[in-house]
């Protein structure tokens, strides 16, 4: 089917020169989906907060949720609806301001009602309507705005609607995410918010992926689990878990092309898990106060899943990240949480590099010029590659440093 | 043997009023214990950097460690000392300003010269004395400075003494951490020194606890175990654990209190207990940065692994610590970081208080006054309770907020 081509916002790739094509509009690149986003007074600002996707063809749909115990009222909803229906998805609507999360019995009435408007609105059924919510937690939702919001943006729905869309489900999000490949017969694009309670497993996150690829609901979910699980699932900018955190794919299989061959589903994946790395990595570089984005890359250990664990040690270490915040190339830091992450590493074994310098091998720190490691780490993006020295597995993982402007954001978040 | 009497700094106890006893002076508090503290060069600033206990006779003891894979020098010649001598140790030498740790091979060299260089000032035996560090990672101890303050230490030994020694570990601290009991028959005196990477499982946390009570090497080490368990494991400033962490309890047998009994092992162990978690809190209240004291208990878990389990993860959630900070009573975090422990708790079931304010039950938020909440976490002091309605067991874990100067502080640290 040939390469897949991103289509970044910026710069402008020589295919889709500014103009030709709007990269931005994420969730309405593939053929057959429409979407919205306006503002029904959900944010005090008068800032859209509420966003519709709707395709033209039932999808096949595909989604993943927080582990949290805790779970808000739409995620209880959408994993019920997606195991009673999962190839007949017409719609997903999302609001941000409220998370309808500890609101009980009467939190997942709302979402029922709210999936149940949209139905109607659009002419489909209730069961074909997934529901995401995100913002404070234990609010009920106002449902007169819902309402209102749903009257709204049904209209205004259109086929590049996705860069709205984006906007409305922001949050404390600075800027809109959304990103999407194509090659010569379908596409995959989407959105999603981050910012705050970012964490491995999922996160205050919502991403929203469409593609006009048609795929079975078994083969969609099985390349979502793998495309999140080096995604979605490897970055991290508190530490915090959210109630909230959903991932949906929907597949409407307008352009005809199917995905069944092992190869396709090979290509399939990969082009999913590139757009939801690309996402993933603006949710970290738009983190709550985050100056720098820093990628952790962690080699030579005897697992995957090893080196996952210590690349998240060290990238939920506060130590380190307000090391990386002030400019400080604290190695001592990354080492002491590699120390700690529950691997049986050896400090002898361990080389550590901050950009191309090299500042700790055999137990301790190079003969490294401090100017070199200060310069390494100056720039608004951070390369940190630790070598565990016992094996050939690897793992990449992506932050931000830890700022005062994050003790700010969130010491007055609610009020 | 009587109950214990705490000797706190303040106010004083009717028993030990002010100026027939100073309770500041800790690890001097056992007979028969003298200790200094003293400037050596290591501290920029000229402030004590240097610190000796010394017994006059040879102490049963017992440590605590780091369960971090890289260990600093001290650490592991410490734990080795001991592995081959844990009833005849005399000294305890600790210096702040370099943590001595990631410097490999010529690290522990010059921890062991330390360890020899001091015993030979005082007239014994090289494994007979313990050695302490705290403070940056991956830089040699200056050996000439450390010599330069065993000359100095060792003949400013006195029986007052604790209070120098407790100002000479501190380095981030902004104040010293000493505590003493006693009955009508021995006494238990500490000093310890927090401030940051203080984290469950030890921390950049050194302590030393001098008893003159007569036990056992077996039964001293097993009530350090019960009493480091409840008290160092619990706190916990930013989720960070050091390569440092130590704690050291010497009993030099001086007041021929012999423990043997069942009963005399209880009480002393609980009074190891009490020393322990008022040096623990004391770390607390001095974490980088911190404005409030948090107290989390956890009750109705079916385990108190479970318990301690989740009042760690709320403990550790930066959310919830930012949101402390700001005076926002964000019970929606709370309930979150206990949905992400990795326990099988049930919101319907949970209830949550700030303060003596009952704000969520039922899976919800109670009718809850707003300015009750937000006036149950105003002051310096906050309690939570988090009950999870699903058994007997409980745990108590402390911690404090997160602070645009926690930020300051360690972004910097090293310059």
């Amino acid at each position: 089917m040939g390469d897949f081509l991103p289509l970044t916002p910026s710069p402008p790739h020589p295919l889709f020169p500014r103009g030709t094509m709007q990269p931005s509009i994420g969730v309405t690149v593939a053929k057959g989906f429409r979407a919205s986003g306006v503002a029904c007074g959900l944010k005090k600002t008068g800032a859209r907060d509420f966003a519709l996707v709707v395709s033209d063809h039932d999808c096949v749909c595909a989604g993943m949720f927080t582990t949290n115990r805790v779970q808000a009222a739409p995620v209880l909803y959408d994993q019920a609806t997606l195991a009673q229906n999962s190839d007949a998805i017409r719609a997903v609507v999302a609001n941000s301001g409220c998370a309808n999360a500890c609101t009980g019995d009467a939190g997942l009435a709302d979402t029922r009602a709210t999936a149940a408007a949209t139905a109607r609105a659009l002419g489909c059924r209730a069961d074909q309507v997934l529901v995401l919510s995100t913002g404070v937690i234990g609010q009920r939702l106002p449902m007169e705005k819902i309402l209102q919001g749903i009257s709204l943006a049904a209209p205004s729905l259109n086929d590049e609607g996705g860069d709205d869309a984006s906007r409305a489900i922001m949050t404390t999000d600075t800027r809109p995410k959304v990103f999407a490949v194509r090659n010569s017969q379908y596409a995959i694009g989407g959105m999603c918010k981050g910012a705050g309670m970012i964490h491995p497993n999922m996160a205050t996150m919502l991403a929203v992926i469409t593609t006009d690829a048609k795929i079975a609901p078994e083969l969609l979910a099985r390349a979502l689990r793998s495309a999140v699980a080096v995604s979605f699932n490897r970055v991290s900018v508190d530490g915090d878990m959210s109630t909230n955190d959903t991932v949906l794919v929907l597949a409407n299989g307008a352009s005809d092309c199917e995905i069944h061959t092992t190869q396709h589903v090979a290509e399939f994946t990969h082009a999913l898990t590139q757009v939801c790395t690309d996402l993933a990595k603006q949710i970290v570089r738009d983190g709550e106060g985050a100056t720098k984005f820093v990628e952790i890359v962690v080699t030579g250990a005897r697992a995957e899943e090893e080196a996952v664990r210590v690349a998240k040690a060290i990238a939920n270490s506060p130590l380190t990240k307000t090391a990386l915040y002030g400019g400080d190339a604290n190695w001592g830091r990354v080492v002491a949480a590699a120390g700690y992450a529950g691997v049986a590493v050896e400090p002898a074994q361990m080389q550590l590099w901050f950009g191309a310098v090299n500042v700790f091998a055999n137990g301790m720190p190079t003969q490294f010029d401090e100017a070199d490691s200060a310069r390494a780490i100056a720039g608004a993006d951070i390369a940190i590659r630790l070598d565990l020295g016992q094996g050939a597995a690897s793992a990449t993982v992506w932050t931000c440093d830890l700022s005062h402007d994050y003790v700010t954001i969130n010491g007055k978040y609610r009020t």
